[in-house]
């Protein structure tokens, strides 16, 4: 349109007119979302993206984000919002094709923030190989948000044979941890501006379809459940999954990963690191018999180094969580009561 | 779980626990979302939800809800939230499948107002025959939302041979409107506590893709561009299909639907309908020989009553929409500039 303005993305704000279907609208859409997120279904700006698929069972899921700061020690909100919804499709076995993301914007964001955040969103999606094909962006006035909200679709491709879901636990079976807990839900507290202390931990926000990849090559029929301990952490998760499937679960303080400084910082803190957001690491639960194989496959990966078996699957009418603990007691892990760490993702 | 509670539907609040990953939200999936929306899907309470598709073009889109307010003539937030996605699913030609809903609360919304836009999403979704498979819920402090904002995605399968996009338009179609506009707009601002006057007047939010089956039955091949005019109305929706196609638009206003008593509210607030949002109505580019064909079968349909062969589609280079008015002018229908009605949708 040779009628119109370039944003100001120095010093401008979001305002209600970027939210509007005109004009303004417009101009967001080109000169920020599309000039960043760039590739051939987004660029034909329809409101709504055209994919082929091939006949097979497709993964969809969504996450919306809220987290509070919108940047902090490995990552930010754009790139969280990326990974966050990569993950939760990842978890069915899927292979990830396709994201679509809805923005909810405060009026008086400063357009620089969002372009960081676009920009992080964008290379999150480019370095997982998956793009960002649809969105939407909603405003509203300023005190009725905070900042930027960011909801994540994805789509992915579940290969065929594999049989992944929460309710498929069984007694016997080995569950697997990738890698240490606590790293991100540490790492926001540590950037809220009201807890500041010393502290290097940073977030583990990551994509881990490549990682689930892995997984399903090196046994694709053992692999019973996947799941990310996000909110609620590893004792969320863990009784999720109990409940699920109907059975107790068994793990062993010792065997969980958790690295040094952030178990000092979750001292200082009156924090359990079992109950601590993290998003870059996953539970597995598989027959016995492979979790060696399933171990190796995820030591191999990047982000799988610190990978443990942390525990069993056990027959339990109760659906406990129970921990053997350092001094070789045995307590159970409850779920998460209350709320800790509020805005974690 | 025999431990849990019940959440209190009838005079509880949303509390920070409910997104926190742990009993709180266990409590408030199971009781408020899986009671509502029922379906084997989401019933497995994965974090993601399969489903089979036969080989083909599936559209994806996703839409952000924040209107104000929550509760309106002829809908709510959560109906709203249905329509609006499968609207955009359906304005490719496809055949919705599934929708995914993603809640963002506010810390203090009445549980009870929760749970009646939970249930028209449920009953709006139902009627539309497209299940709510897979969700999130996060919830933020008192002050850093406003009651509830809604992201739902939708999938839909394309049928083969249709070929529907922006920028498809060419000289010589003919550009149709399914019936009146203004409605959701007008009827939001009448419900907005500091602009009650008296009306009879009703938002138009409806489910479309019936109609789109229709349309497509009828003349598969001849349909170029399909869009509904939401927020920038009639005059944004056919700018943007102007620019997309790199052509110009002439409508004529004697033409255009407009009920009278949405013309009398628009003149009492200085409103212009061309700029009102709808979320019932779409506009169809076609070849023009089939114009007529599209046009009876758009008013066979319990929505498009009213549908009208509005203009037609010209070589301009400049991308003008111009509008001939009743009194023989014309005039350029531009951009709708700045922002008349926020939190339109």
């Amino acid at each position: 349109m040779s009628r119109s303005q370039s944003l100001n993305l120095k010093s401008g704000q979001v305002d209600l007119t970027h939210g509007g279907g005109g004009r303004a609208m417009a101009q967001l859409i080109d000169q920020l979302f599309i000039k960043h997120f760039d590739n051939d279904l987004l660029n034909r700006r329809n409101d709504q993206a055209l994919f082929n698929v091939p006949a097979g069972r497709l993964a969809i899921s969504t996450d919306g984000h809220v987290i509070s700061p919108l940047f902090f020690p490995g990552g930010d909100i754009g790139s969280l919002a990326v990974h966050g919804t990569l993950n939760d499709v990842a978890m069915s076995g899927a292979k990830p094709l396709y994201l679509a993301a809805a923005f909810i914007l405060e009026e008086g964001l400063p357009l620089a923030d969002l372009e960081r955040i676009v920009a992080s969103m964008a290379a999150a999606a480019n370095k997982a190989g998956v793009p960002i094909v649809t969105g939407d962006t909603k405003v509203v006035e300023r005190g009725k948000a905070d900042g930027v909200f960011i909801t994540t679709t994805g789509v992915g491709l579940v290969p065929d044979g594999v049989e992944i879901s929460g309710d498929r636990a069984a007694a016997g079976c080995a569950v697997l941890l990738s890698g240490s807990i606590g790293d991100h839900g540490v790492s926001i507290m540590a950037s809220r501006e009201n807890l500041q202390f010393e502290t290097s931990i940073v977030s583990d926000s990551a994509a881990l379809h490549g990682m689930v990849a892995d997984l399903v090559a090196a046994a694709p029929n053992a692999i019973r459940c996947l799941r990310d301990p996000t909110r609620g952490g590893l004792a969320a998760v863990l009784n999720e999954l109990a409940g699920q499937s109907g059975v107790g679960i068994v793990i062993d303080e010792a065997r969980i990963p958790v690295k040094a400084q952030v178990k000092a910082a979750c001292e200082i803190l009156g924090l359990d690191p079992l109950y601590v957001a993290n998003e870059g690491k996953l539970v597995c639960i598989c027959d016995a018999d492979a979790a060696e194989t399933l171990l190796a496959a995820m030591r191999r990966h990047p982000l799988g180094g610190d990978a443990a078996i942390i525990g069993e699957v056990v027959a339990d009418p109760h659906r406990f969580v129970q921990m053997t603990t350092a001094f070789g007691g045995r307590r159970i892990v409850d779920w998460p009561v209350g709320e800790q760490l509020p805005r974690i993702c």
